[in-house]
């Protein structure tokens, strides 16, 4: 199984009526349900010894890392979460388990001012936990940010620190950058943004793509985590950090959120290269990219 | 694992702000997004050879009921879907498969006029397929029919048949009532609404709970699907019919959505009563229930 190219093959073929306003392909889908503000939606899940050790992490935890992990996507677009639904299939995880686990993505969804309005609880046939997690947040219409705006000229930025996520127990006790994005979005100082779970790089490329742009990366100015070593941390994931591209003029304004430069926008065929115009996820010069 | 108690002592806990109007508990969540219309979103699984024999079952129908199950919750308090998506976690389930389980689910949306907007594929660590969709829908405001409105007076009502869903493939091949909830909830007929899922004396024992009332039910009444038999047919599942109560003098009004009088609603302490006062739930007289 393999998610790109299954997703290369359905998202196409997908019909979305007019009020989806951005389809799936983004961190959020986006939706018009007649009111003042846009409806944000996404899913993601956290499987137990995929996502997760089951054995030494507290359910609790789980719980929350589910719940911050989708609120992660709602900032990326430069919403607010209101709403979650909380899937969980299971077999050998007992109530106690279950309980405790919900509680704790019901006490994350809180503490961002959301609301666990809902779910399903089943049964599997062979031992394990799969959950999911469904986010509704809302953005005031003209705010949202989406992949797709990266100008060729601006800069490239982070929030926080990258690599080292798993080791250093970030990936369970991060918190969603929801005021970071709401400063980016109410101020209008991101062209583009979404938040970095499966690598810096590929995020990166993923952002290249959207935007019909070329990324260059100086990996020496990418903030580290205590721990982390250069290439790995490019590649590691589950930063749940911001990374949003801004017009060098506004630079200044990055002050407030504590952000970091990290490399420049340039027109160019789809592509992440570093200073010396190497591709960072092929090792091969960017020229060799097809251009077309 | 034991889901009602789970939710149990779940439910109570959760937090919902003033933007929740209904929260956990009913079909649908209902939620105000500032628009003239509430947002309805639930969520609801369908996990291989628990729902469905993956061996026999074309994906593509699978994915199409996974959709049609969660339309029947939207069906149930009045709205229309807008809106789903999608969580599907497997191993040795190949692209293919889940491509086809995908397409089906959207095509299934396409038919109610909804879109697939988003989702997440993961792995799993032990062979299986759980999948989880969220639906999304809409109703206006005054339009929402909860499971809490019964009134002693009522009759209560289903549509379609019931009974022998799992061999005559009604499970896999029903249609969500979503015209008939849609009629019910515009003329505002239905005092009290519910979709028939887990059988139809449990899930007319949750409507007396949730409105506070009894239901006398007249199992001779009871439409059945053919080769569906009685008793089991009350407790079989799988039904996604609409159960609800209206007033006695609206009883014409029924003709146009073939809907069936089943039984009426009277008060007292919440039950499941045949015509002669036994509990058809516990076998018991109702009047050994205790009365507060």
């Amino acid at each position: 199984m393999d998610e790109l190219s299954l997703l290369e093959q359905l998202l196409p073929g997908l019909h979305c009526g007019r009020d989806t306003v951005i389809g799936p392909g983004d961190d959020c889908a986006a939706l018009d349900c007649g009111g003042p503000e846009l409806l944000l939606a996404a899913a993601d899940h956290l499987i137990a010894d995929v996502h997760y050790f089951a054995e030494n992490t507290r359910p609790e935890d789980a719980g929350a890392k589910l719940f911050n992990r989708n609120a992660s996507d709602i900032a990326a677009m430069g919403g607010r979460p209101r709403w979650a639904l909380l899937s969980a299939a299971a077999k050998d995880f007992d109530n106690d388990y279950l309980l405790r686990f919900s509680q704790g993505a019901a006490r994350a969804a809180k503490v961002c001012d959301a609301s666990l309005v809902g779910g399903d609880i089943a049964g599997l046939p062979f031992p394990g936990l799969s959950a999911s997690l469904t986010i509704l947040g809302s953005v005031p219409k003209d705010e949202v940010i989406t992949r797709a705006g990266a100008r060729a000229g601006d800069l490239v930025c982070v929030t926080g620190c990258i690599g080292n996520s798993l080791l250093s127990g970030h990936h369970l006790n991060f918190r969603p950058r929801l005021e970071e994005g709401r400063i980016l979005a109410s101020k209008h100082l991101a062209h583009a943004m979404l938040d970095v779970s499966d690598g810096l790089l590929l995020d990166l490329q993923r952002m290249a793509e959207m935007s019909g742009v070329q990324m260059v990366l100086d990996p020496a100015r990418v903030p580290l985590r205590a721990g982390a070593k250069l290439p790995e941390a490019l590649s590691d994931g589950e930063d749940y950090e911001l990374l949003f591209t801004i017009s060098p003029e506004r630079e200044k304004e990055l002050e407030s959120i504590a952000a970091s430069v990290i490399g420049t926008v340039r027109a160019g065929s789809p592509a992440v290269l570093d200073p010396a115009g190497k591709d960072l996820l092929t090792g091969k010069k960017g020229y060799e990219h097809g251009k077309n």
